[in-house]
């Protein structure tokens, strides 16, 4: 049981609002724009469509679990009937981190063996990130959190490994404007995923303690929240843009 | 009444939800991307769809019966009013399973008599098969599980002989790298339809104690969602993938 106060309580229960109309909102855009690019970006669109349709999903069940686990008293946390169900932010990601990244190989339009060997590498290691944080996440033992934040950091690396050197090669023959703003989009995925693990690290390094847990709290889900609305809905906008940017390199008319 | 603990009620909670958000991701994907193949290939996509949509419905149903007939002391089970609903499962089966045969004759285009002939005998056969399930599923005489196992068997073996002896045939007339997806696409479909009469001998052979019924009844529950997963939304994306192949073969544009 965690206590907030009104404030706490009324911040994130607004906070889950702004997080599932903002995914709702940048589902619809992303669905009904699609005729502004060339058919061959589309499919980057429809992914952003279903990233931002699955947070959604995910946020309205937030909403509701936090609605629901709420009494005068505080917030009933953990994993009974009843309680906040954080591991809605773990199926969540499970299911869109790995479809954010095949986002990215779809509006680059590589050559097909280069794009599936590129998926082939980033979705199991985007899938093996995301598993081995959730051990350490629901764990209350400290080296165990410990364990699977190092074994989680692996993948995670690599991801990196794979779209800053490999990746970097195949954008020298993007056109104009284009390799600048895949660049952008890698250090938004940087500057967003990185929260996740710092959100992580918190409760470690920073032991919670009565008076903070409240406020822990707080911060780490209004944490978690805006960096899936960057690493979802902004991440979504710069896809269409980068897909409009390349359109218009291929001879699209610019009044689309 | 079964009594889960915590981390087994929590664990089941989040995989019925993800069941439900991947089918209705999954319907709304293919759906919505039915431009990027032939015309004659999207009636396959749309029964891909068609089959998502009602498993979404019942991970709907199935999440809310597991949320309403739980309490602290455990969730009830049978048939009685406010128990967990199983025959959910069932429900969905009879509708989807003749309709994902149905999808994969429809992506491999054949002359209409050969299709025709194809659903004739598989339809009625699916529909066989998980109607003589049911009665064995829901009796707790072991004798009479046997005997309805034994009579669901016939007619999957019967499916397995037309799509692998019948099918087989019409394969070899079948573009390249489709006869190879379709090779895959039949093995998908025997490991994930494995998982379900092994699910329902578990308790045969394998007397569930009060000690075991906690873990038995979630262990099947995960294994059912998992292998419906994979049975409905990556089949679906398999049948996607052999539609954009054979309309690639028969001249369209790589550029969709």
């Amino acid at each position: 049981m965690v206590s907030l106060s009104n404030g706490q309580w009324s911040t994130l229960y607004n906070v889950f609002s702004f997080g599932l109309i903002s995914m709702l909102a940048c589902t619809v855009y992303t669905l009904v724009s699609q005729h502004r690019v060339l058919p061959k970006y589309r499919n980057a669109l429809v992914l952003s469509s279903m990233v931002t349709f699955i947070a959604a999903y995910h946020y309205f069940r937030i909403f509701n679990s936090f609605n629901e686990s709420s009494a005068a008293d505080g917030v009933t946390i953990g994993t009974a009937k009843g309680a906040f169900n954080e591991a809605y932010r773990y199926v969540d990601w499970i299911l869109t981190v790995p479809l954010l990244l095949v986002e990215v190989i779809a509006v680059l339009s590589l050559a097909k063996a280069a794009a599936s060997s590129l998926i082939g590498r980033l979705v199991p290691a985007s899938a093996a990130m995301i598993a081995l944080g959730y051990p350490g996440e629901i764990s209350t033992v400290n080296s165990t959190k410990v364990l699977f934040g190092v074994l989680s950091t692996i993948p995670f690396l690599y991801i990196l490994y794979v779209l800053f050197v490999e990746l970097g090669k195949s954008l020298e023959r993007q056109p104009e404007g284009v390799a600048a703003t895949v660049g952008r989009l890698r250090l938004l995925l940087i500057a967003t995923w990185g929260v996740y693990p710092i959100s992580y690290l918190l409760p470690i390094v920073n032991k919670v303690t009565a008076d903070t847990a409240a406020s822990s709290f707080t911060n780490r889900q209004i944490g978690y929240t805006i960096a899936d609305v960057l690493a979802k809905c902004v991440f979504g906008l710069t896809i269409f843009k980068i897909a409009r940017l390349k359109s218009a390199a291929e001879g699209m008319k610019d009044d689309h």
